[in-house]
């Protein structure tokens, strides 16, 4: 673990993934068996991220560039870092974020090409440190995912965001760039199929974290028992 | 010179210094001599820059954290570089900046105190080699600077933005911050002084660019002669 006393577990995954619901649904969980979890999500979860997010999920601005958008994305994840993460994991919560910084990786690096040793500078930069103790990567075919998001969204195309609106061959280089980065760090990685029936991968997703967490985290009910037999 | 054909002038000192009008009267004086000039901003300059300084000067944000504040003012550089400075400048253009990278070096550097190597690695990322030809520091005491600035707006102080708003001791850092970052590059820098009457300030301000520009860039006059003696 890099951090104080908490768990950070991180969603990653291209559109249409399942990720936020995925994270959703293991918060959900999680708070209702009494963990203490907080779940957050990237670009944004803070006032000033959500600003930046929506810069760039606008899909007006076709001009921003690759760089302009790492340097947006790690703006964000620096105040999301300082003012959220970092404070919860010192408390000893379980923190959920739905993307962090592989996603800047996966699709800033692999799909717009932004040299990797910009996007690692600014990676360790704006993160002081904090590290996912586990990443859970839902793969999924591109055709599929973005087949996904158009279903459930009632915007035509141009009402997507910019991301959503690029090409199947962008998509198919972050799909192959998260499944490169989850192989350089098999520890931190666990890669689920994201083609699975959505209830059977939810239901993966809460036994993986609650096994890898619950070997720091302590119990909710054993910390209730204890705390009566010292009443 | 470290870009193609034109000529970069940027002008740099604390709030209340007079940069802003001293730019836009440089512009409108060269523009009526008929020179190839481009007048812009940091941050903001472009759509999405513009964006970007409504968050950094919005005065509810007071949770923006020092390098959060570094990495959207490069955000909004990025962009301006490479959609506007560059291309304006590969085309022979006199561009003049109201601020540039020195004013991150003295506010978030000297002021904010990041470490100076974050400030110096996100400089060189997000300016592609695109230096300064000229820097015009106007030089001023941030009593009498900020004096101005709560004078000339009728707004009240918790109107102001997040950066006026500071205490004296964060100004004087970044006036002090200013004058060091010149003394370190002499043959960049014209140190004035911001005290002066407006107008001689403003001729001071047209005289030293001419001289510098004219170095290298066609006067426009003898353009239209060589051109008239063409036909």
């Amino acid at each position: 673990m890099s951090q104080a006393s908490g768990f950070f577990i991180t969603f990653e995954g291209i559109e249409g993934a399942g990720k936020s619901s995925l994270a959703q649904g293991l918060h959900d969980h999680l708070l209702k068996e009494g963990w203490p979890v907080k779940l957050t999500r990237e670009p944004g979860g803070t006032t000033v991220g959500e600003q930046i997010r929506n810069i760039l999920a606008n899909p007006e601005f076709k001009e921003i560039t690759p760089l302009t958008e790492v340097l947006l994305l790690s703006a964000s994840r620096s105040q999301l870092v300082e003012q959220f993460i970092r404070p919860q994991l010192g408390e000893g919560n379980i923190v959920i974020c739905d993307r962090f910084f592989d996603s800047t990786r996966a699709y800033q690096g692999f799909g717009r090409q932004v040299h990797q040793r910009e996007i690692e500078e600014l990676a360790d930069m704006c993160t002081w440190g904090v590290k996912p103790d586990l990443t859970l990567l839902i793969d999924v075919d591109p055709e599929i995912g973005l087949g996904r998001v158009r279903t459930r969204s009632v915007q035509s195309l141009t009402q997507m965001d910019r991301f959503e609106n690029m090409d199947f061959g962008f998509h198919e280089r972050v799909r192959e760039g998260f499944l490169e980065i989850a192989q350089d760090e098999p520890s931190r990685f666990r890669i689920l199929d994201g083609h699975l029936d959505f209830d059977v991968l939810q239901q993966k997703v809460i036994q993986i974290a609650t096994r890898e967490f619950s070997r720091t985290i302590p119990h909710p009910h054993k910390l209730t028992f204890d705390r009566t037999m010292l009443d």
